[in-house]
This record gives C-alpha cells, sequence and structure tokens, in this order.
C-alpha cells in the first residue's frame, strides 16, 4: 500500500512516525511511503525502513534518510518528485494512494479542515489537496476539532473518510521555521544586493511586476532590496509568491505588494497574514505548479530566486545530491518554478571551499535552458540563450562574467574537486514536472 | 455536441442564447443544451429547438420552454436533474460537457473568475464548478476583465482554456431576483407563523441548530419567525443554507446565525455580505449536495422549508408539474435537501381552486418516506413514518390532522379535480439523485 503524509508541520510532525509505528505494530510489510516532503524528526523511519515496513520513499529524503538511502540501505528506489509533479502524478494515476492522513491544526466532525487556527496553526494545507481528492481512504487527524462548519476549508469533507482526534499532532515552535532572518553575512548580502541591482538594471522591476523569493537570508535579503528598489521608484508588485514570512507580510501590509499568493507559510506572520488578510491567498500545487492542467502560475511569475547545490557551465543545476553525493534535500518547487519568465540563481562561488561551479552537476534536477541567471560574489552569469538580458547589461556596470570565467576562479582559489566513487545502483530517480525521469542518484561508495 | 451555461445571472442572463445564436449561423445542428437553470429571457432558444440547433435540454426548462416541450415540440427527450444530481452526472461521466460557457462577473486573463465585483455580481459561481473541472472546452466571458489574480478565484483559471470579453453579459436589475418581500397574504403568514411554531414545540429549534429556507415569501416569513423565537429563547443557529437574501445577513449581523453556508445570492444584501463577510461562505453542488461524493452537506442540516406544486396522501411530492401535466419548473436543489433531518413543505391546500393535495402526484421529484411534515392554512399533516414527531405533539394545541382530512376538505371547497390527457410521448425524465430515473413527464394532449 501507498501511505501519504504532509510536511506542513515541517520539523515537529507528531503524525507520519505514529502511523508506521502502527504498521510495524500490525506487521504489515512493504509499505511505500508517500510524504510531500520528510524532516529531520522522520529519522526514526529508519527503523521501519529496516524492518521491511517501508519498502521505499517516494518524496523528499532530507538529512539522514538521505543519507541513508544513498549508502543503499533502502530496500526499494526512492523518487523524487516537485510539488507540482506530485499533484501531477497523483492526478494522473502514476501514484494510486491508498490512505492519506491530513494532520489538520483545526478540523470539524465532518472532515473539513483548515491550517489557519488551533494549537498547532501551521497556514494552509495545499499540498494535501491532491490526496483528498484522489486517495482512495482519506483520514483527517486534529488536536482542534470544532462544530461544523470548520470555515475556511483548505480540505473540505466531502472528500474525507474519517477524521481522528490526537491530543498533539505538532510541537508548536518546530512547526514554524521560526523568524527567519535577513543573512548578516558580508559576501551573502553582496549576492542579495547584486541580484536586486541586476534585476532593476534588466527592467524586470516594473510597476505590476510579481516575483518569488524564498525563505533563506539571502533571498529574505533580496526581498527587502526589492521593497527599498519599489520605494524609491513609487511601483509596487502585483503579487508575491510565497513561501510567505514577517518581511513579505510587511510588504504586503505597507502596500507594496498587492496579493501574496502563498504555498507554505514559513513563520507566524504569515500564519496570522492568511488569517486576517484576505489579500494574503492560500494556494496549492494544483494553482501553482500542476504541469498538467490548463496552465498554472508558475509561468506568469516574473522572476523567481531560487538555489542550488551545484550548477554546470551549460547552467544545468542540482538542488537534490552535494557534490560528496549524497542526497540530503528535496525538490520542492524548485522544478516548478523554473518555468518562470527570469530564474536567477544567487549562489556562492564555493561553500566549504567547494565550488559550486562544475563540468558537470552531480545531479541534473532542472535542464539550463530553463535557468537564466547565476550571481555569485565575484560576479554574474548570464545564459547565452538569454540575448535580451545580455543585451540589457550591455554598456552596464554590474560584473557580468562567463560562467566559465566564475568556475575557473573558483578553482584557482579551491582547487579542482576529485571526482566521487559512486556505485552501479540507482537508489533514487529524480522526475521532472510530466512525470518523466530526468536523472538517477547512484549509490554512494563510502 | 453538449454545450453547458449557468443560471447565475437568472432572468438577466445575456450570454446563453448567443452561443445558440452563433451556432445557429454557423449552421450546427442536434446540440444538447445543459444549463444549470433555465429562465424566461431564455424563450428566443425555442427558436433553435424548432430549427434542429437544438435537440434538447438537459436541464430546467420554467415557464414558455417547459409549455413547449409539453406539447411534444422539443425534438430529443429533456432530462431535469436537481443541482446535485447534475454535480454527480457530470463527475460520473452520464454528461460529458464538449464546451462549458461561464459567465463570469468578474474575471483574469488565466481565467480565474468570481461574482462578488463587477457590474453584473450575482455573489457565486458553484453552479458551474462541476463544468469548470470536467468539460473538454471551458470559456469564462466576462464584462469585467481585471490583472491577474482574481481572487478569490471561485471558478480556478486552471481549469480554464479561453477567456471572452463582452461588452455586457448580463442585465443587472434581473439579475437578482430583486428584494423579495416577506409575504403580506394573511393565510400564508399563517401557514409560515404554524411551521416556525410546529419547529419551535417539537425540538427542532435549539441552540446550534441549522436550517435552510426559501427565498419565496412564505419562506421569508418562516426565517423571520425562526428569528423571532431564537431572540426569544436566547439561542443561535451554527449555519443557515442560503439562497441568501437580506432577511437571512440581517441575522448573521445580528449574531442570530453563525454562518450562512449559501448556494446563491437573490439579492445584492447577499452579494455585498458574500464580498464582506467571511462567514457568509460560498458554495456548490458539490460541497451541498453530490450524492456520490464522500459525504455532502444536506444531511447535516436539522430543517429545511420546501415548496412543492403538489403532494400526495402516500407524502411523495412534485415540483416540476402543475395538475394540468404542463412541465413549468425544474427541481433546482430541492431533491437534495430531502436528505435533511426534517423536510417541512408548508403549501396552501389549493390555488386558484385547484386542490394541492392529490391521491397521486402528477409527477414524482421526491419519495413520500423523505418528506416528513405538509404545513397547510388549514392544518399539519405528519408523515407517519415520523413517530418521534407525533409524539412530540401528542398533547400540543397545534391543529394536526392526518393528510387525508386535508385533502377531503379541500376536496369539499374545490371540487375533486378532472383528471388531465396525457399522450403516450414522455417529453422529460426527471432523475433522482444518484442518477436513476424516478419518474418521467409525458406530453400534454390540448
Amino acid at each position: 500500500m501507498t501511505i501519504s503524509t504532509h510536511h506542513h508541520f515541517r520539523n515537529g510532525d507528531l503524525v507520519a512516525n505514529q502511523i508506521f509505528i502502527a504498521a510495524s505494530e500490525l506487521g504489515v510489510k512493504d509499505l511505500i511511503w508517500f510524504p510531500s516532503a520528510s524532516f529531520h524528526c522522520h529519522e526514526p523511519m529508519i527503523e521501519y525502513l529496516k524492518d521491511g515496513t517501508i519498502h521505499h520513499i517516494e518524496g523528499s529524503m532530507n538529512g539522514p534518510l538521505g543519507r541513508f538511502a544513498s549508502l543503499g540501505n533502502m530496500k526499494g528506489t526512492g523518487v523524487l518528485r516537485s510539488h507540482g509533479g506530485r499533484y501531477q502524478a497523483v492526478q494522473d494515476g502514476e501514484v494510486v494512494i491508498d490512505i492519506a492522513v491530513i494532520a489538520a491544526p483545526t478540523a470539524d466532525p465532518f472532515g473539513n479542515a483548515n491550517g489557519l487556527t488551533g494549537d498547532s496553526a501551521c497556514g494552509l494545507l495545499g499540498f494535501a489537496l491532491a490526496d483528498s481528492q484522489y486517495a482512495h481512504k482519506v483520514i483527517v487527524v486534529t488536536d482542534n476539532l470544532i462544530p461544523f462548519p470548520c470555515v475556511p476549508w483548505q480540505i473540505q469533507g466531502n472528500y474525507v473518510d474519517y477524521v481522528v482526534e490526537m491530543d498533539q499532532i505538532g510541537i508548536p515552535e518546530r512547526i514554524i521555521s521560526g523568524t527567519t532572518r535577513i543573512t548578516k553575512s558580508p559576501d551573502r548580502l553582496f549576492i542579495a544586493e547584486l541580484t536586486a541591482k541586476f534585476c532593476d538594471e534588466v527592467g524586470i522591476l516594473y510597476d505590476g511586476f510579481s516575483f518569488q523569493a524564498g525563505a533563506g537570508g539571502t533571498s529574505l535579503a533580496i526581498g527587502n532590496y526589492f521593497g527599498e528598489i519599489m520605494r524609491e521608484k513609487g511601483i509596487k508588485a502585483r503579487f508575491a509568491r510565497g513561501g510567505s514570512n514577517q518581511y513579505l507580510v510587511e510588504m504586503l501590509e505597507e502596500g507594496l505588494i498587492d496579493y501574496i499568493l502563498d504555498g507554505q507559510t514559513f513563520d507566524l506572520a504569515g500564519v496570522r497574514s492568511m488569517r486576517e488578510n484576505p489579500n494574503h491567498v492560500n494556494t496549492s500545487p494544483f494553482t501553482s505548479y500542476n504541469y498538467h492542467g490548463k496552465g498554472n502560475f508558475a509561468g506568469i511569475v516574473d522572476v523567481v530566486i531560487l538555489g542550488a547545490t551545484e550548477v554546470d557551465v551549460n547552467y544545468n543545476a542540482n538542488v537534490v545530491t552535494h557534490s560528496d553525493g549524497y542526497l540530503l534535500h528535496g525538490i520542492g518547487g524548485w522544478q516548478n518554478c523554473l518555468f518562470s519568465k527570469n530564474v536567477i540563481l544567487p549562489i556562492p562561488l564555493f561553500r566549504d571551499r567547494i565550488p559550486i561551479i562544475r563540468d558537470e552537476v552531480t545531479t541534473i534536477c532542472g535542464p539550463g535552458e530553463l535557468i537564466d541567471v547565476i550571481v555569485t560574489e565575484r560576479g554574474i552569469a548570464i545564459n547565452p540563450r538569454r540575448k535580451d538580458l545580455l543585451d540589457a547589461v550591455k554598456n552596464s556596470k554590474l560584473p557580468i562574467r562567463t560562467i566559465e570565467e566564475l568556475k575557473e576562479e573558483a578553482e584557482r582559489i579551491c582547487g579542482k574537486p576529485e571526482p566521487v566513487e559512486f556505485g552501479e545502483r540507482v537508489i533514487a530517480a529524480i522526475n521532472w514536472v510530466d512525470g518523466t525521469v530526468i536523472d538517477v542518484v547512484r549509490q554512494v561508495i563510502e
């Protein structure tokens, strides 16, 4: 059977592990765990991967689970999908979910549920939408059962089979990533400033533009610089795609942004804003990312700021493995965001003295033709396919370089990294947004 | 092909006729028109039924269209479904919609749409939900195109193929039924008061109860009496199901009702309230009525007040034909509401000197086992199956009668009506909520 769970509680999830404890006690074997993402709190799953309760995981395997899989210890082969690819796979029947367990901060006995209120409020439940619609059996688990109707019904009770009460479904302080702060690192701040200046110079920041920036320290700083430029120019953004956080909420409340279209709230300011402000809109991978719908919002966004573990000279990028070969991260909405009009990766030239720009990435998660600009602390590389952007910076004072120049500079400083030794076994497939396989991850030989 | 339209604009719709004018000009023949309801403004369709553009109508045929069909003039056989049955039929693939045309008071170029704002604001677009989800091609037509995102997106652009602009999609003064007023007829007021008193005496009006009343003069009066009783007893309703109107909105704003779960706004007060008040919730036939979901809200409602053209001594009821045999009304949500805990039909004993209670109804739309109470100006009849209600009124001063007694009284006054002459030809099927046929309507011989 395939059992799905969701990562709205992030590292404070108290529900997913319980399912497999119960399954193990029942003696059920060879389950497929289909989380929308996994976190460090799911390390206990290793026990159930070892005892045969779980055959394999289809979903991100962050940290310990990824290391376990990378060493060839998982019985089956993992499949990593983007948030949009997960919706696509469920919608198209590529993944048939037998039981969806949806942990919900507030629910009614009919199964209507939302993430806006209750002790474990997490904002929204969009990652569970496909599961609620398509799973054979849908179980809502809550620690805040209220009389019908639970409004708004982010999850509709009409899709739900059972409602279960638990004492506590999440650890509040770990549900929200906490107040993610703007980076104080001078290098990162410089990259952020360079990114914002670049966007301004090439004309991306016009009145009515739209953007998506993540919740990392550098991304937050970029959002902040965007705000400064917008105030200065007297323009505003029509919408920002969230991951929301206090900085984005402040921009909404200041009137710098008309709407936040939010896929995931990263702090309590985001939860409050979504609860109170009708212009802070909850979205799902269906609306935002599904590649097999009649369109999705990703392609409408003017500029997205994304991360990467590696980029290569052909602008292919990697977000799941490190250069040592270990699978340590999920894809999230990263692949889906590549369909935006301008994709910018602000990345340091090296991390722990390992160059980030390579001849070839260890794992291709996104093809180079969709990645437009790399911003590093030592210069900006523009994908040669984007002649319009190259033209726009012709007379600019910005430090425009080729990606080969940036790569060589990093290697002059750090040396050329040694190749990693991989085994033959494929431990996970990396799916593209349409359900095809774009790359595989092989076992690491320690 | 099957072409669907929706009745959010009621008698002010300017879109549906245009489609068949265009189809007729193109010389397309034998279309099936699949409206969520039709109104008097659709009388021009008769021309297209005559010239072969439209083969038949699946949906309500109010007034002139019904008379046309009743006389055997429609080429094909009509199919009438409840609002929930329409969703069920589309969901289950019993009706495959080739083209859905969704007229929307506000939309963005992506296809997101709502009914809350714009010159033709009608409140909500829930009747088009199934069509947006399942139709092969979905066209949103609007006279108020705004920049992305149109929020809230009652219709999601991810389901939409095309967005078309028109100068005017509806005649504002006919979109909303106008300020429907509480009846001034002493008989009707008496029936309303009797209904409310009955509900109070048998214990339906408890703190946290729920109700649905329509927009007719008698129903509005009943809602009003409910309000008086609630104030007196110091109780409130957890929710009211709309059809919303100014009276219901006033109760929401007074705090007598926690939530309005609204399927259709009947006046501008309803539209305003839905736009401004998060506790005025827009619903769809999926959430409210779909019999092939994992549940729907209809069964949760404590009491519904419904109308009928006829009732028989077995409590079967008719809402589509009159006693003269003419098919003049649609089913609306009527069948779906029969699943509520208490179904009450407040009806006059006779209309135009024709008795309403019959030996057998002309057309069965709802089976007697789902209809609990008939309230007339000359007494209240309780379905013998509801022993609990009969027990509850054992010592009551309310005028409790048998349905046979009420029937005889009407016949004493008006005489026993002559049977109607029907032809052999079936002109329409009446579907039950699960897609089976509960009765048929035959041609009337004039």
